[in-house]
């Protein structure tokens, strides 16, 4: 079959493949990143690209879901478009804007990390003294850098034996002798780091801390690279499924995010990735195991088990991560099939295994994760809370990034929109991103626009400006927020949220009434998740997400999964921590319970906040 | 540069080099195997080959070497030639006669090995039991296959986290899980097998053997790869040293050597290589260092230390050796420089651990090293032997292959030879093996050919027929084999074998006097080694290797060595007892006595045999 170059711009990556190709596949041979939210269906019309030079002819799907002038400029659906000739592809992305998740709120962490580094003076072999250097230089160790075994990578830098003695640089992970460099060149006085990962279905963050010192050095953020393979769990658990190349491709696809982002990362922080001898990695339990390889059909299927469960580590080299070459990879415990290392991260950056009074931890993501206890007992749930939260699968829902609108106020002179990067010359609304749903669902219901219902309707006593916002559609009514009525929230898309929304406050009723107990008894709630970021908690509290708790119980904690896996990395203590959590954990399953149908009926009925 | 190619015959192989390049680094880079025991000086001749095309001029050291004839035909030395058109080169070798070593007389071993199979059944999870699939297998595996960690691979094996439950086979190494594969197919039924591997500066042997049934499935032992950078271990050290690429060229020779000989050895079990989860390895220190890309320059250089000594086990993968993908490579302990894992494997082989009376072990490869104790104490040393004692170095010595003299009588009819490889059409000698050049040393002290200062002398009663074998070259006296005086044994080659066996016999005495004993105390000699399987115990003695001792108390027992290794393959008990033995062993370096001088002049003295 004959081959055809596919150059993508703006990264300027050129690639071959066979005649008959998609731009998908080929983009994601090359590592350039598509989203393709629908899994390649052809459906979503989201992974748009314009093919500057050498477009196929249109397929059915692209004329369906793409306008003449569109099609005629080129614009194709990478999932669709079949290349036939060598070609040039512009991708859209928006990269400067993407917005960067912090570190999260991280409580102090008393620094003990497995990554160590001693300096020691071996003295030089005599004839009293005939140890292998190997000996010598682990008698010269301190306790705190105790080596039982040496990397083999250790073992070859060791010049001569160390026939003439000298300062020899010991690097340590755990117990494990994994450099040995001599005298103040190399890597003695270079930085000493230990990365986390927090795999996010959607997202994914790695950070790079200093191990020395504890200091953050900086953090990247990236889409996760198995979008091309739709955009929940349960899509890409499918799309690994079958074949030992079908895990391959997603395992690669999720590798190349995280080996990118270790990259920007490490630029940023201006260390090599030499210098990162351990990564702390959390994410859903699917994350975990596609990352790894491990097949994920038990995942998706009932009764939903995992293959395996215990916090695990391995070479780097191993599993491929680009970090110091006998650098280590750490994957925290999970709990469930759908609880996994990133529930236990956010319940060790809450605090949550620590006795104390009843706490709620609350992770919104791609699914909703929860976990309440007091210390003595802590329950976990998944709920399947969807994307909507994160304004996936609404009309004009949207990643939180350049021209998103992040929040909304209804007032008398119409929708009020924050729009991220938004300067004095005023920017284009392009679409919502979760929080903006949110608050313009409290809005809407403060306003009577939604009953408790949630049908669109219009009050008698509603401002002119925002009933001319009401607009009625093919599919049904909708709210828009821009005048072109191009940015707006559907019937169908409040359908979404509320579901979502009653999922996850259907998991707190249960998870109390599992306690016996009740919302007042409610200490403090933490909220997770890039959601737990940026949303307004007075909005999110307006649409029932935490039933019966009121606004000062309620805190923000930011990315609390990516905060408890650096945690982690910087504490072998926190580790114990996250395993014996994970332990001490009761996962409750919902949809194993006999009320659960009852309670979330009930939970979709929009109530007024406390 | 301009690239020429070079063929190799009898293999077929082909190789392009840049022009200039000689043939040995052509035949290097192909695997083509040319012993250059000078390690490609130019002094020795050896590495001969014939160019039957393509030939380049010759260059002065061959001129020197090699007669006019030779060079017409296109015998060129391969260190030596440089090529500068593309050329086709016939290597002289005798595969199919060289004699493989047998795997010892190995005692009897309880079977305990590292490696273990057990069949499961594994319930299906349930709601009563959601336990990942990894540790429902873990739980419902038998005491001595218990596993403590799983292998990344084995848990990419587990199919849809057993959703249906079955029947699973679980191989372990140790407490590592290395495969767990579902139900009768794959390797459930398959063979279970480990390998032990005697990695010698001359030979490597290879010995796969039934895990299940302890039964030795097949030998294979070939030339060690390294040839071409010298025969002894000095020059393959300094070959190593000076630059990572070098170590490398050193480090892959010996694993192309390794991982040939289990090809070959897998084959002729009739197993795969993935049949083999685990390889126990021995070999001097140096072999140890090189084998694993460790600098070595400490071995060669006072005072003599390792970089490591204690035993390791890495990742077959890690260091290239083709067994089960998830396989491991241990290396028994070493005791110090100049004695290694080998001999630490004869003390085991031949029970120098256990208490009783004084014993000694003389282990004769490249070079010589002994071990004497009664179990309380154990002392080892090291005799600077070189390799005249296995036929190296000498005028006509040569490898225990096809041609080779393997044992020599004098009669009055003039020399009795019996020839490797002889038949009922007889078969031209080619050259003198050790076990030959022991005999011939023997006969011709025993005749008084040779005075007790190792002269050769004719004595008035001499049979004509072996007067005449003694002729008069440039170089000195020689005692000729064949009619033709192709093969003889010259005075320089005499002082050789005298200095060897001086070395050897200086070395038994020191440790002798460390204890306090004589050799009267000497309850049993064990003989291993090559040169221990195939010397004639009587001439050895008769030449004064172990003063004193008479023969009843002497017992050949071949490669000790890859027994041991054998042994500690299948039987982790005698794994630990190595690593006792390594730890008990007490070293005495003969260099650093005052007395040694003294001692191995004496020895130099050949005096009648007890």
């Amino acid at each position: 079959m004959s081959e055809v170059a596919v150059r993508f711009l703006p990264d300027d990556v050129e690639v071959w493949v066979p005649a008959g190709s998609t731009l998908l596949e080929a983009a994601v041979l090359c590592g350039v990143l598509i989203s393709a939210p629908c899994g390649g269906m052809g459906r979503c019309g989201r992974c748009r690209v314009c093919v500057e030079e050498g477009a196929p002819d249109p397929t059915e799907d692209e004329r369906r879901l793409l306008g003449a002038g569109d099609l005629a400029s080129g614009h194709r659906l990478a999932c669709k478009a079949k290349v036939d000739r060598d070609c040039r592809v512009r991708v859209h992305v928006d990269r400067a804007g993407i917005v960067v998740q912090a570190g999260g709120d991280m409580p102090p962490v008393g620094l003990a990390p497995a990554v160590r580094r001693c300096m020691v003076d071996v003295a030089p072999p005599s004839l009293s003294d005939l140890r292998p250097a190997a000996e010598r230089v682990r008698g010269a160790l301190p306790p705190e850098c105790s080596v039982s075994e040496w990397d083999l990578a250790a073992l070859r830098e060791l010049p001569g034996a160390l026939s003439d003695g000298g300062r020899v640089a010991v690097t340590t992970v755990g117990m494990r002798g994994v450099s040995a460099s001599v005298g103040t060149t190399g890597d003695a006085d270079g930085p000493l780091c230990a990365a986390a990962c927090d795999l996010g279905t959607t997202t994914c963050v790695v950070s790079i801390s200093d191990v020395l010192t504890g200091e953050l050095l900086s953090v990247a953020s990236g889409a996760n690279g198995q979008a091309a393979w739709g955009d929940d769990v349960v899509s890409r658990i499918a799309a690994a499924d079958g074949s030992k190349a079908a895990r391959d491709r997603l395992r690669e696809a999720a590798l190349s995010t995280v080996n990118a982002l270790l990259g920007r990362a490490a630029d940023e922080a201006k260390v090599g990735r030499d210098d990162i001898y351990e990564m702390v990695m959390v994410g859903n339990t699917a994350m975990h195991h596609l990352f790894l390889g491990i097949p994920a059909g038990g995942l998706s299927r009932a009764p939903y088990v995992r293959a395996v469960g215990s916090a695990l580590e391995v070479a780097a080299a191993e599993v491929g991560v680009k970090i110091h070459p006998a650098g280590r990879v750490v994957w925290l415990p999970t709990i469930g099939a759908f609880v996994g290392a990133d529930t236990v991260a956010v319940g060790i950056a809450c605090g949550m295994g620590a006795p104390g009074g009843l706490r709620l931890a609350v992770d919104i993501g791609t699914n909703g994760e929860l976990l309440l206890g007091d210390g003595h007992t802590l329950l976990a749930c998944s709920c399947a809370a969807g994307p909507a939260l994160e304004g996936g699968h609404l009309s004009c829902g949207m990643v939180a990034s350049a021209g998103a609108v992040q929040h909304v106020r209804l007032t008398e002179d119409g929708p009020q929109l924050e729009i991220i990067g938004d300067g004095p010359a005023g920017r284009k609304a392009k679409g919502l991103c979760g929080s903006a749903v949110i608050d313009l669902v409290a809005e809407m219901l403060r306003l009577g626009i939604l009953d408790e219902t949630g049908r669109m309707v219009a009050p008698p006593d509603l401002p002119e400006a925002l009933r001319a916002a009401l607009v009625e559609a093919d599919d049904g009514r909708r709210f828009a927020l821009t005048a072109d009525g191009s940015v707006y929230l559907s019937q169908r898309d409040v359908r979404e949220v509320q579901l979502a929304l009653a999922a996850m406050s259907a998991g707190v009723r249960i998870l109390l009434a599992e306690l016996g107990a009740g919302p007042e008894d409610i200490e403090t709630v933490y909220l997770a998740g890039a959601f737990g970021s940026f949303v307004d908690v007075d909005s999110a509290l307006r649409c029932g997400l935490i039933p019966g708790v009121s606004r000062e119980k309620v805190r923000s904690v930011g990315n609390a999964a990516g905060a408890g896996a650096r945690m982690a990395s910087l504490s072998v203590p926190v580790r114990e921590s996250c395993h014996a959590l994970a332990e001490h954990v009761r996962y409750v399953e919902l949809a194993g319970r006999s009320d659960f149908q009852s309670v979330f009926a009930e939970s979709m009925i929009f109530r007024p906040a406390v």
